[in-house]
C-alpha cells in the first residue's frame, strides 16, 4: 500500500460515515417514530463526533506530505486537491470554535422558530448577535488572511468568490426588477387552481414523472416529508415529497425538483463512490439541477398542457378552466413575502437581498439590531410592497439560526447555471418539447448525465458549467429565457 | 471529570453507534432500495470498523484501572462490569481472527444459501469445516483456559454455562419426547386455517394486539420485512412482521413475539439509556420476553378466543368452524422438520438438538463431515421421523454459517424462563385471563416492566428470573404448562 492507497482507504471509510449520518437525517424525516427525537441527537451526535475526528485526523495531513503526485493521473490528483481543501478547512477551524457553533447554532433554531411563530425579532436578536459573531470568528479563521464571506462560501461553492457573483447579480437585479414591475403593472391577474386533490392521486403523478424524468427506483424511493430533501449519494439516493390536497403543484413540483438533485447524485460515475469525487460538486450546479427539472422543464409549456391532461385523468379536473389557463397559473407571478413560495421571477431577487445582507453582517458593516430595517428597505425596493410582519420579512428563513451564511448565493447562481445548460442542451436537443409534451425527459437527462452528473466532483463547478455550454456562465441566458417566457405569458 | 465519568462518556458515544448500526440493518431490511447493498455492506463495514476500534480502546483499560470502585454505588459497580467483560472479550479476541471470521463468515452465509437450495452439504461442508476451525480458535482465545463452549455461550447470555444448561435440558427432553408421542398417538389430528385474509386485516389486527399488549408507538413502529425482528433500545425500538395471506397467524404471532422483544427493550429505565445498562440483559432474558407474548399470552383459549371473534369481524371468518376448532389449530402439534415452523412441544426438542451438536463441534468431539449423520440420527430418535432431505435437516439454520454458536440454547433458555415467569405473574394477576379474553395485557405488560423490563442490564440474567419468581429458574413450570395444556387440548 502507498501513502496514496492508505490515504483513500481511509477516505473510503469516512466518506461512507457521511452517507450513514444522511440515512439517520432521511430516517428522522420521514420514519422515526415521534419519540425519539432526544435520542436521535444523540446518535447524530456521536457519528458527527466520530466524522470530525477523522475530517481532523493527523493522519491525514502526514499521508499528504507523504505523496508523490508526479505518479498519479488526473482523478488521483483531483481527489488529492478535494482531501486538501477539506482537511485545510477543518483543522484551520480550532476545536472549541466548532463546537461551539454547533452549540449555539442548535440552540439557536428552536429560539428562531418561537421569534417566527411570535413575530417578535427582539426575541432572537441576542442569539442571532452571537451567531454572527461566532461565525465572523469561523470565517477569519478559515479565511487565513483572505476575504472572510468567500471563505464561508467556499464550504458551499469552491472557487466562486463574493465578488464573481456580485458582479453577476448587480447585472441581473435591474432586469429583474423591470421584469417584475412590467408583470405587475399589465394588470392581468392570474387565478390559481381550485379543487381537492386527493394525495394518493398528486403521489401517484410524482412516482410517474419522477420515472419518466430518468429517477432511478432500484437506487432511490420517494416518500413524505415537512420539507423535501434529497438525501444520499451513489447507490442509495432518496427524494421526498411534500402534500397539500389543496395545492396538488407543492408535490409535484417539490418532486421534480428533488428529481433533479436525485438523478444528479444518481448519475455519478460508479467509479468515484465513496471517494471525495462520489458526489455532486457545489450546491449551486446541485441546484442548477433541481431548478431546470423543476423550472425550464417542469414549467415549461409542453409539460404543462401533459400535466393538464393527467390531473384532468387522474381527479377528473386540472383545477383550471383549460391548458392555457393550467399554464399560466402554474407560473403565476405573484407579489408574495416568502422564498420558498415565491415564482421564477421573484425568487433570484429574493436571493440577492440575502447575499448582499450577510455580505454586510459578516464583513461586520451590518449588525444584527439593524438588520431587519435593512431587509424591510431592500424589500420594499425589490419587490414594490412594504414587509407587513417579520415572519414574512426577516425572520422567514433557518438558514442564519443554524448558521449557513454562504449558503444563499448558490440558490441564484443554481438558477444562473440552469439558464446557462438550457440552452446548450436545447440545441443538442431540438425535439425535446416532443418527449415533454407526454410528460417525459429521459433524453434530457441523459445529456445532463454525459454533460454534469457523471462528472461528480471532478471539475471545479464553473468548470463543469464551461465544458458543458462551452461558455463561461453567466446570468444572459436565464434573463432571456425569463423575459421570453413572462413576456408571453403576461403579453408584455 | 473522574476516570468513571470519562469512561461512561465515552461508552455513552460507543452505545449510540451501536444504535445507529442498529438503525442502518432496519433500513436494510425494510425500506433500503434493492439496488443499495454493495454500499450499505460498505457503510455497515465503516461503522463496525468503528465500533471494533472503541471497543477496544486502550484508554478503556486505563480509565477501569483509575477508577475507585468504592466511591460507586450498586449502578456504577454494574455498569463497570459490563464494561470490563466487554472490554476483556474485545481485547482477548486477535484482530486478525476477528477479520477473518467476519470475512469467512460473510462469505458463508451465500455458500450455505446455495447449499441449502440444492440440498448439496458437501457444497457447504469445506465452508463449514472453516468456520468451526475459527470458532474454535475464538472460543480458547476467549476461554482464557476455562470451557471454550462455555466462553461462547457468555456472548449471548453472561453467566450460564453449557453444563447448567445441560443439566436443565437432560431433564426437560424425556419429558417432551413422552408428550410429543403421547400426542401423536392420541390419533386427533387439528386442521389447519382456511381461507384467505388479506393483508390490510392482518396488519390492522395486529396494530391493534400490539397497541393493547402495551407496545409503545411514541418510540417504535411496525414495518414488514422477510424475517420479523426487533431493533433499536430506549426511545426507538422497531419491530417487523411478515404476511401471507393463506397463513394469517405468521403475522400476528410474529408481532406477538416482536412485542416482546420491543416492550422489554422499550421498558429499560431510561436511565440507563445509552449505558451498558440500556438494553435487555440477555438473548435468553430477551427470548422469554418474546415467547410469554407469544405463546403463554397469546396461544392461550382466552386470548384466542377473542382473536376469532375478531378475526371474523375483520376477514368475515377465522378460518376454523368455532372458537374451540380455532384454538385447537393456533396450537396444533405437527411432526414438521423446521424449527421456526415448529409448535411450542417440538420447538424445545429442536433446540436441544442442536445444542448437544454444536457443543460437539467446539469441544472437537465431532467434526463437519459428521454432521450431517449425528443430525439425523437424534432427530429420528426424538421426533419419531427420519429426515427426507438436509433443507429440512442440517441445512436448515443460518446460524452455524453466521458463526452463531453458543446462540441455540438461548432459545430454550427463554421457554424455561418463560414458564417461570408465568406462574409468578398469574399469580400476581389472577384476572388477567379477563384483559386477555377481550384482546388486552398491559396489566402484564406492566408486571414485567416492573419486575423484568426496567431493569436492563443491572442483574445477571438468572438472577433476574429469580428476583422476578422468588425462586431459581427451572424448566419445572414450563413442563407442566405444557403437560395441561396439550393434555387438555388432546385429551391424553
Amino acid at each position: 500500500m502507498t501513502a496514496f492507497d492508505d490515504l483513500m482507504a481511509f477516505q473510503r471509510d469516512t466518506e461512507a460515515l457521511g452517507q450513514v449520518a444522511m440515512r439517520l437525517s432521511w430516517d428522522q424525516e420521514t420514519v422515526m417514530p415521534r419519540g425519539a427525537a432526544q435520542q436521535r441527537a444523540d446518535e447524530i451526535g456521536a457519528i458527527e463526533s466520530v466524522l470530525h475526528s477523522r475530517r481532523t485526523d493527523p493522519r491525514i495531513g502526514q499521508w499528504l506530505a507523504a505523496i508523490d503526485e508526479h505518479g498519479l493521473g488526473t482523478v488521483g490528483r483531483t481527489q488529492l486537491r478535494h482531501v486538501r481543501r477539506s482537511y485545510s478547512r477543518a483543522t484551520r477551524l480550532p476545536d472549541m470554535l466548532a463546537a461551539e457553533i454547533a452549540r449555539v447554532t442548535s440552540r439557536a433554531q428552536g429560539i428562531w422558530a418561537e421569534a417566527r411563530a411570535s413575530d417578535d425579532v427582539a426575541h432572537f436578536l441576542p442569539t442571532l448577535r452571537e451567531v454572527i459573531r461566532l461565525k465572523r470568528e469561523e470565517a477569519a479563521a478559515l479565511a487565513d488572511g483572505g476575504d472572510p464571506y468567500d471563505a464561508l462560501l467556499d464550504d458551499y461553492e469552491p472557487g466562486a468568490t463574493a465578488e464573481g457573483i456580485a458582479a453577476i447579480f448587480d447585472r441581473m437585479r435591474p432586469r429583474l426588477v423591470a421584469l417584475r414591475e412590467r408583470i405587475m403593472g399589465a394588470g392581468r391577474p392570474v387565478p390559481g387552481l381550485t379543487g381537492r386533490f386527493p394525495a394518493e392521486g398528486q403521489m401517484s403523478i410524482a412516482r410517474e414523472v419522477a420515472t419518466h424524468f430518468g429517477y432511478d427506483w432500484r437506487h432511490g424511493r420517494l416518500d413524505h416529508s415537512v420539507h423535501p430533501f434529497t438525501s444520499g449519494s451513489g447507490a442509495d439516493v432518496r427524494i421526498t415529497t411534500r402534500i397539500d390536497e389543496a395545492h396538488p403543484l407543492g408535490c409535484l413540483y417539490s418532486t421534480l425538483h428533488e428529481v433533479g438533485h436525485g438523478t444528479y447524485e444518481q448519475g455519478v460515475d460508479p467509479a468515484y463512490l465513496l471517494t471525495p469525487l462520489g458526489n455532486g460538486v457545489s450546491m449551486g450546479v446541485h441546484e442548477s439541477q433541481s431548478r431546470i427539472y423543476e423550472n425550464q422543464f417542469g414549467r415549461g409549456r409542453a409539460f404543462c398542457l401533459w400535466l393538464f391532461g393527467r390531473m384532468q385523468e387522474v381527479f377528473g379536473t386540472a383545477g383550471a378552466a383549460d391548458a392555457d389557463a393550467f399554464y399560466a397559473a402554474v407560473n403565476r407571478v405573484h407579489s408574495g413575502y416568502i422564498r420558498t413560495e415565491s415564482d421564477e421571477v421573484h425568487y433570484n431577487l429574493h436571493i440577492m437581498l440575502r447575499f448582499d445582507l450577510e455580505r454586510e453582517l459578516i464583513a461586520g458593516r451590518l449588525e444584527a439590531e439593524d438588520l431587519e430595517e435593512a431587509w424591510n428597505e431592500r424589500f420594499q425596493a425589490d419587490f414594490g410592497v412594504p414587509v407587513d410582519k417579520p415572519s414574512n420579512g426577516v425572520l422567514q428563513d433557518v438558514h442564519w439560526s443554524a448558521g449557513l451564511f454562504g449558503y444563499f448565493p448558490t440558490y441564484a447562481l443554481g438558477n444562473v447555471y440552469a439558464g446557462c445548460l438550457h440552452v446548450a442542451l436545447r440545441a443538442d436537443l431540438p425535439d425535446l418539447d416532443a418527449d415533454l409534451a407526454r410528460g417525459h425527459a429521459e433524453p434530457a437527462t441523459a445529456w445532463l448525465r454525459e454533460h454534469v452528473h457523471r462528472h461528480g466532483g471532478l471539475y471545479e463547478p464553473a468548470e463543469i458549467i464551461e465544458r458543458a455550454c462551452g461558455v463561461a456562465p453567466d446570468e444572459g441566458p436565464l434573463l432571456d429565457y425569463l423575459d421570453a417566457k413572462f413576456g408571453a405569458l403576461y403579453r408584455l
